[in-house]
């Protein structure tokens, strides 16, 4: 199962809304295609999407060149391509930061190459940001065992939605670190939320753990607290969809409520996610945009209907951990234990980020 | 829409797993079909399957009577049969309590009179059950609102699971509450948790307060803390399968959870139960056994498969809210307000219980 993959100008996209059951993958020769990929959830997880739309925009740039070889009109048609694929969904900061790279390698290269010469640098960049997306999150897996090895024991570990190798490029985020801790024999059991309405935890991170032979168990997300109380929770692991200048993060709706739970049980709770997930331009969480979805998502359980048709749904598909619940932050740059405006701000001045 | 009746010696059951799409009933003349349908859900709620048991009792009376006149034969296989459907659920106490109360009236007339007068002697005592269950639900709906009434204002209130008439004879008990409140005009809005993975919330809450004309709004379980963030929720009032002698409560699994939240964020948690909730022979709910039901339940979501039939589940039917995060427990003898050992001892000795 591969997440995404490029070849011949093609994005071939792993087709999540089906999984477990079926494995198809979706032919995208179009940038629209990639847009509603991105949208349905076909491909979904912020590095994921951020790759798959990278490419969006290289099937926009080659459609733009075979029609015009005008610099300012291709300039502006593909300005037009990335903002539409960076409204396909609001919450993840990623696409915005991996469109904002397309642009501005766009807006060098037009200065003084053909339109077809840029369509082979966006092309470049593309590929050059899948493929650190991948060597990321085997960097942050490494941060985040190391951390979590210091525990000194297998470790029985809680996660919420889906922040793996189907989030991502490959690999994962949350379920990065993980891997990497499997790997060194530090996994006794992953507790995985199920995570409605969509069942990413269900339908996506119990089927990558099984395939790599990692113990898991599928708990309905109201399990969560009862989980922690009587089973021996050490480590609560999630990814993440937005984090403000302050520590504050937006992930999958119910990433809120487990951080709660997690402080009163006195359950450490991390957060996996590579730099392109900071926001600096927002002090706190209060200004991150909260998607909601279709009422029908959850008035409905895998096509058939759980509630009457007329009763009215409130379907945040995010929500804000404050980042003083949060115990640390792991990056593919390092560690930030207790995250909070002055800790971030040291890291990105250290890192030159 | 009625969660039971008992009519010509048979006990009519509204099948709650067709709910909401279909309004079928059971109808159940043998024993053992109403245990069957306490044991598969099509009657749920601790005050309901307290009242269907002893229809199924009296069934059980009915055919026993017709192959023996032997008393001590009779009381015998009585018995059995109220074993029989006692051991259909561990948690609900109300089913134990009910039944108790059947067997002591067999003992007791089973001494002077014929096995068939012995059936109409339960038959009676089966329809002051169910009877009292009405008026007891409509007494803790106006203590309940009394109480909440206190708040001044029209309120916003969380439910998980559903305490409504479908889990009662009638009128329910978080939800008689909730109508009593709605009767004086003070329900501003109530969000019904869905509740995973039988999903009573979705089915069930929303149905039968639509019905009622009283504003609900679904949401998935893991959104609860972030409507209690964002939503202004005045109160959370949930039922309850069991109460120790302490207050610690059991109920539907995700109500620890949705305590804890409640108390993360300042919000008055309330617990509506009839007395026969209680259960003095335990000190504390640690004591309380707690039904594990099928993997299928949670890897399944309107019978489609939500993952992979080889993953490891984790199924506890109910959890147990310790009583320190209980504001009160709303009785039909009244209000216990921080519910603790000695508030529970002197409530029982005040009302000779």
């Amino acid at each position: 199962m591969e997440t995404l993959r490029w070849q011949d100008h093609t994005l071939y996209l792993l087709d999540q809304t089906q999984l477990p059951l079926t494995e198809t993958y979706l032919t995208c020769t179009r940038w629209p295609a990639v847009a509603d990929a991105i949208r349905c959830l076909a491909v979904r997880g912020a590095p994921a999407i951020g790759v798959a739309a990278t490419y969006g925009a290289v099937l926009g740039a080659q459609k733009i060149a075979g029609e015009t070889t005008d610099a300012a009109a291709f300039g502006d048609r593909f300005l037009a391509v990335c903002d539409a694929l960076e409204g396909t969904r609001p919450t993840a900061v990623n696409l915005h930061w991996a469109l904002a790279r397309m642009r501005d390698v766009a807006a060098a290269a037009l200065k003084t190459d053909s339109c077809t010469a840029v369509v082979g640098r966006l092309e470049a960049e593309a590929m050059r940001i899948d493929e650190a997306d991948r060597e990321i999150n085997r960097r942050m897996g490494q941060f985040g065992a190391a951390e979590l090895a210091q525990l000194g024991r297998p470790l029985t570990i809680l996660t919420h939605c889906n922040a793996g190798a189907l989030a991502t490029a490959a690999f994962g985020t949350a379920l990065g670190v993980v891997r990497a801790l499997h790997a060194q024999g530090l996994v006794r059991m992953v507790y995985a939320d199920e995570t409605r309405p969509l069942l990413q935890g269900a339908r996506l991170t119990t089927t990558e753990l099984a395939a790599d032979g990692i113990p898991v168990t599928l708990i309905t997300d109201n399990m969560a607290a009862w989980t922690m109380k009587t089973k021996g929770i050490d480590a609560v692991i999630v990814g993440a969809d937005r984090i403000a200048a302050n520590g504050d993060t937006a992930n999958k709706i119910g990433t809120y409520g487990v951080a709660l739970l997690a402080a009163a049980h006195g359950i450490p709770f991390y957060v996996a996610a590579p730099v392109s997930t900071f926001d600096r331009t927002l002090e706190d969480g209060t200004g991150i945009p909260i998607e909601e979805r279709a009422a029908d998502e959850v008035r409905q359980c895998g096509g058939l209907a759980t509630a009457l048709p007329e009763i009215s749904v409130f379907n945040p598909a995010f929500d804000v951990t404050p980042h003083e619940y949060i115990t640390a932050i792991v990056t593919e740059h390092g560690v930030l234990h207790h995250p909070d405006s002055q800790v971030l701000h040291e890291f990105f001045r250290k890192e030159g980020i």
